[in-house]
């Protein structure tokens, strides 16, 4: 995915539509390509800009055309669009706490003409359970904050501390509203860092979203791994597929043919 | 590890040895040579003979030369016996319920020499509690049957069922044993299947046996993972490694530099 700042957002042979879309565009914001439809997304690097765990998750995550999904704390919008360009669902929906990343993620789904397809809504995942209808959705999806607590960091209101830290959702939370708004049989796929694994694995067996498939992510194939990709299932049985290692790079900054694919290269 | 029968007991340059241990073997049975320390050990392939999952497990496990060590369902010894080699244990005990393991797992002891370090204890895990002192090691090792109950087993008195299947004892009997006998802070090291994986962490967790460390085995680099080692710790806070994936082979038939380790070659 390769980034365009405001300044540089000449597209060759359509000018008009490079104007267009700095129209879009308020303070300190840019225009990145995802590589994926023609779509674009709006981000401002002094807040947050979407890592490589979101795109992992969508390139691991599956969902059906008639599906609807929901992305819970969806920051800038860029997993309900990635998922919409990969898999058409029927309805997406991004719920997001901080205001300026959901107008942000607003703007972006306008601007890819989505919205008929995806709704960002401003609000907290702790009460996603009663801002959306119970057992209502196919596929949940969810990026959320890894780090325990605010422990250490200087400004806990910092929109980038607010999508690392534990600050306004913990992941039981993410769990508890998830098995609430998931239907039977309902997948939930999530991304994480590895270190929190067991606690993990315990939080969503607890609310009966009983893990189904894993992928751990490899920097290096002997490296650590620092994600791991999961899938559950609301009500599912207990057993679990492990996939192949999910390795990022084959040597310094040449990417594995696994994640070129994921990133549409 | 190389296998000798009986009848190819020929040690070059030590007939002598050689016709000594033919003496320790019954029936059917073979002697096996570990790579470590000069170490053999008995086993009868009607029966039941260790495999990759009790060497690689040794090569995960930790011990310090003042540990006492337990090992949960011994079989032939195999896991002791290394341990000793490895580490050199203050003490270690092997527990098997099935007499005629626990009898081989008592000759390949006396064969090495080691009769004052191993003891080999013919007895069940479920009354593992019973049997010893409580919080009396500071290892526990186990290489438990990783398939759940006896669904299609011919025969489920067979030694091989009993090893591979959950027919005498259940992955959650193994943890609350474990979690009696060790001390707190003590280590507790398994191999399982990954498609257990959720199912351990819940059981492991809720047995106060917090998983520290975990590593995916791999038979080949871009395959599906058959075995995961785990360590835990008895009382240990909710934080979690997860090491470089182990690939056994390179290629077919070619084992990675890991594996050569491990195995001593």
């Amino acid at each position: 995915m390769k980034t365009e700042t405001e300044m540089t957002l000449e597209i060759p042979g359509n000018n008009g539509a490079a104007q267009a879309a700095a129209v879009w565009l308020k303070e300190n914001e840019r225009l990145d390509e995802l590589q994926r439809n023609g779509y674009r997304i709006i981000q401002n690097p002094e807040k947050f800009c979407f890592g490589m765990d979101a795109v992992l998750l969508t390139g691991f995550a599956r969902a059906r055309e008639e599906d609807t999904l929901l992305d819970m704390g969806t920051g800038t919008g860029i997993i309900p669009i990635l998922m919409e360009a990969k898999y058409h669902c029927s309805h997406l929906t991004g719920l997001e706490i901080q205001a300026d990343s959901a107008d942000m993620a607003s703007r972006s789904v306008a601007l890819n003409g989505l919205s008929d397809k995806i709704d960002i809504v401003t609000g907290d995942i702790r009460e996603a359970g009663s801002i959306f209808k119970s057992a209502s959705f196919d596929c949940i999806t969810c990026n959320p904050p890894y780090m325990i607590g605010k422990h250490g960091i200087a400004n806990p209101e910092a929109p980038k501390a607010i999508a690392r830290h534990e600050i306004l959702c913990t992941f039981e939370d993410v769990a508890m509203q998830t098995a609430k708004l998931l239907k039977p049989g309902g997948h939930f796929f999530l991304v994480h860092r590895p270190f929190r694994l067991a606690e993990i694995m315990v939080t969503l067996t607890r609310c009966k979203l009983e893990p189904k498939r894993m992928q751990l992510v490899y920097p290096y194939v002997d490296k650590e791994p620092n994600m791991v990709l999961l899938e559950t299932v609301r009500g599912g049985r207990p057993r679990m597929t492990v996939e192949k290692p999910l390795i990022i790079f084959r040597e310094q900054g040449v990417y594995t043919p696994e994640i070129r694919d994921v990133y549409g290269y």
